[in-house]
C-alpha cells in the first residue's frame, strides 16, 4: 500500500494527519507531495480538481480515490487495521469523539484560521484575495474563548474526549500549533489546558511531526 | 433506551438528525424537547452547559452524556446497531462519506446559515447580537457556487458520496432545506441536483421530517 498525502511542511492542519499517521505507525507508506501554501498551490484550479474546497492536506489512495479533510482522513487511517484507537470503538465513544473533536475546530482551530487569513497578511495578498478584517478579529477572540472552554473540559478530566487520547486531541493540538505561530496568548489562568499541551508534546507523534515529510 | 434530543421544529440542523433517526427506525425511541431558536432559548447559560457551541441538535443518552454536532450524533445513532448504513462501512467509504459530508457543510450548509445569521434579520435582533453582513453575503455566493460544484458531482453519481445514501446526502439535504427557507435560488442550470433532490423527497425520512417531533 501506498498512500500519497498532499501537504505543507507547516500547516497545522497538515499536522493533525501527520500526527494520526505516527500514532498508527503508517509513515512508511505515506509519500508526501508538497503543496506550496505560500505560493497558493492549493487555490489552483489543478489543485482544486482534488479537493474543490481548495484546502490541505489530501490523502490520496492506490486506486486514485481523494480524501479531504482531517477527520475524513483520520477516519480512514483509523480503521485501516480494524482497531481504531483514535476515533472511538463503542457507539458512545465516536460520538464523544467527533464532538469534541468538531468543537475543538469550530472554537479554536477553525477560529484561528480565520484569524490568520482574514486579519493578518495570512498567505500573502496574492492567496488572500478577500479578507474581513472584523470577522477575523471577531474569530480570534471566539479562539481566545474556546481556550478557556477547553481549560475547563481538561480540569476534569485528561483528555479532551475522556480518559483516551483520540482525534479530539488531535484537533486542539492543530489549533494550540497554529495559536502558536500567530503568538495568539493562550489565557495565563489556563493551567490545565497548558499542562495538557505540555503532556502531548511528550508524545513522539507530535514531536515529530514537522520532521516527518523529510 | 431513551435517548432525549434537544431540536426546534423546523431547524435545518435538526432535520439532519431526524432524517437519520427515521433511516436507522430509532423515532420510537427519541423523545424530543423543544428549544425555541427564535426566543433564543440555545443561547442561554443553561443550554450552554449541555452544548458549548449554544447550537442544535444535541441527543442525550440514558447515562446523561451529551452528544453535540450533527456528524457526532450521526455517527452514535448509525452505530447503535453494529450495520452501520450511513457513516460507511469500509475506510474507503468512511473516508469519503466523512469527506463530502463535511463538504456539504462547508460549502452549502454552513454558508447558509451563515448568510442567514448575518446578512438576513436572522433569529431576531436579541439573538443575532452580532451581524457581519458582508460576510454573510460573501457566504451566500459561496453556497451558490456550492450547488454547481455538487451538481457536478451528481451528474456523475447517484449520490452525494457514491451510489449509496449516506450521512453526506443528509448533510446536503440541510442545505437545500435552508436555502429553500431563505429563497436562495438553485442555479437553473443544476438539473443533476434538482432531479437527486426530488429523489431524496421520496424517501419517508425527508418526507417526514417535519413531523416528527409531532
Amino acid at each position: 500500500m501506498t498512500l500519497r498525502m498532499y501537504d505543507w511542511h507547516n500547516g497545522p492542519y497538515p499536522a493533525r494527519v501527520r500526527i494520526a499517521l505516527a500514532e498508527k505507525d503508517l509513515q512508511s507508506h505515506v509519500q508526501f507531495v508538497s503543496v506550496n501554501l505560500r505560493k497558493g498551490e492549493h487555490k489552483t484550479e489543478e489543485f482544486r480538481a482534488k479537493n474543490y474546497s481548495g484546502t490541505l492536506p489530501v490523502l490520496e489512495l492506490d486506486d486514485g480515490t481523494l480524501i479531504a479533510e482531517c477527520t475524513a482522513i483520520t477516519e480512514y487511517l483509523d480503521t485501516l487495521d480494524g482497531q481504531p484507537t483514535l476515533t472511538g470503538r463503542t457507539p458512545r465513544e465516536k460520538g464523544v469523539i467527533h464532538m469534541m473533536s468538531r468543537r475543538a475546530e469550530l472554537e479554536v482551530l477553525d477560529a484561528i484560521s480565520i484569524y490568520f487569513h482574514h486579519a493578518t497578511p495570512g498567505l500573502g495578498p496574492h492567496v488572500e484575495v478577500y479578507q474581513n478584517r472584523e470577522w477575523g478579529l471577531y474569530q480570534r477572540d471566539k479562539a481566545v474563548r474556546g481556550m478557556r472552554y477547553f481549560d475547563g473540559v481538561l480540569r476534569g478530566q485528561s483528555f479532551v474526549a475522556g480518559e483516551d487520547f483520540s482525534m479530539a486531541d488531535i484537533a486542539l493540538i492543530g489549533g494550540m500549533i497554529f495559536a502558536a505561530m500567530l503568538e495568539v496568548q493562550v489565557p495565563v489562568e489556563c493551567d490545565a489546558l497548558v499542562s495538557w499541551y505540555a503532556r502531548m508534546w511528550e508524545r513522539p507523534s507530535v514531536q515529530n511531526w514537522q520532521a516527518m515529510s523529510a
